[in-house]
């Protein structure tokens, strides 16, 4: 029995990653995830064992990172961001006992997630209540989702979007805007940032009207504002609620 | 006209801090902040002037840091957890133009905030949708947290609520639990961490039955699962929705 280490990187520089995760991959045996994240840390794989699976390989990842735990090789599982903000830490206790991994220590390491990560890159967006919705209906029924957007708008969160579109998904994020526009003026400020921290990262700040009509990518987070986000000298701010 | 960084330094432990807050400090002539999270970087303090101001001092500290950088010092505005996230990024965005530093460059240096750091330490509790909130209304008018919370425990949001109590506002966690019961069953999974990653911490798992009836301090992170957050072993874990 042994270790199994759930890390995340955060966005994608080495810079932006804590010494914690760091330490946590130099120290284990092998390391296991989804190709292009393991690509993102490849200067610090030396002589470990590699494990990538593809995407929709998630319970084969998982299983590979347990089974080599359980068999007494300290494992770390790599995800972007941070892996407990649908990344796979969820997914690893759910299939810890059944199997037989019961007694491998588990340890999450956070990692800055793309809502915060995309926020500091157009300014202070999240500086106040949010909510943090994927547009990713795969394991979630859409009515699941449409619910929460129409709620989360009407609570006058602002609103982070993770997977707000894919090839099969190309018109979920026009769908999503139009759900929150039934609550939300045309003129709310929204902002996304695609390839957050790597390279060639595009920031954008547009209004809600407008983002209904873009088409993003699926390595782009999405952030639409409250109704008292501003922009402020080309910067996205939600104020905090000070009197000036 | 200088530089300003808005630093976010993670939960407290350097292991949790990113090389880019790190050298952002270390670069900076003048660092401004609150006593408390100053005190978790002393470390770092060489010979740069440190400018301390208390809490509800926050125009104050915000402007202090501002006319120090258009004064051409390089000045780090040090905030715990993330700079974004009930932070002085959105104070020092809506102060720059009034104080003449609409020339200052600002770059705000994400960190891992507590909803997320906290998640780590109880296991996988946002590893799906969740809303964050503020339960101070010091700036936000009680009806607004109020019908968020509501809104929120409609949409079955994982919540994680910040500032859950101070010594004027001690019954505030559990108004909020009463809300959310409104919406959520007695045995909703719950947890809370006080002194994330500093000395002292404490994590708890109970029902919202007994939150209710907890007492907890400005310094403890509370998170309320979802109807589908569940005990595993111990651990708090919210699925995201696998076919096991």
């Amino acid at each position: 029995m042994s270790r199994l280490y759930i890390v995340g990187i955060g966005p994608g520089e080495r810079a932006q990653m804590t010494p914690k995760a760091v330490e946590a991959i130099n120290s284990s045996e092998v390391l296991c995830g989804y190709p292009v994240y393991l690509k993102l840390i490849e200067d610090l794989i030396r002589e470990q064992k590699v494990v990538a699976t593809p995407m929709r390989q998630e319970k084969k990842r998982c299983e590979i990172a347990l089974r080599e735990a359980v068999a007494g090789h300290v494992t770390a599982m790599v995800c972007s961001g941070d892996p407990g903000v649908y990344g796979m830490a969820s997914l690893i206790f759910e299939m810890r006992e059944s199997l037989g991994a019961g007694q491998v220590e588990i340890q999450v390491i956070a990692g800055i997630t793309a809502a915060n990560s995309a926020a500091a890159e157009l300014g202070a967006p999240l500086n106040h209540d949010y909510a943090v919705i994927s547009l990713s209906d795969l394991l979630t029924p859409w009515e699941v989702i449409e619910k929460r957007l129409a709620l989360a708008a009407e609570a006058d969160f602002v609103i982070a979007l993770y997977n707000p579109s894919s090839r099969k998904r190309a018109g979920y994020l026009k769908r999503a805007c139009e759900i929150i526009l039934r609550y939300r003026d045309e003129g709310t400020l929204c902002g996304y940032v695609r390839n957050i921290a790597r390279d060639g990262q595009e920031t954008n700040i547009l209004t809600l009207g407008e983002l209904q009509n873009e088409t993003v990518d699926m390595f782009t987070t999405v952030i639409i504002g409250s109704s008292n986000t501003r922009q402020l000298d080309g910067w996205m701010v939600t104020p905090r609620g000070y009197v000036l």
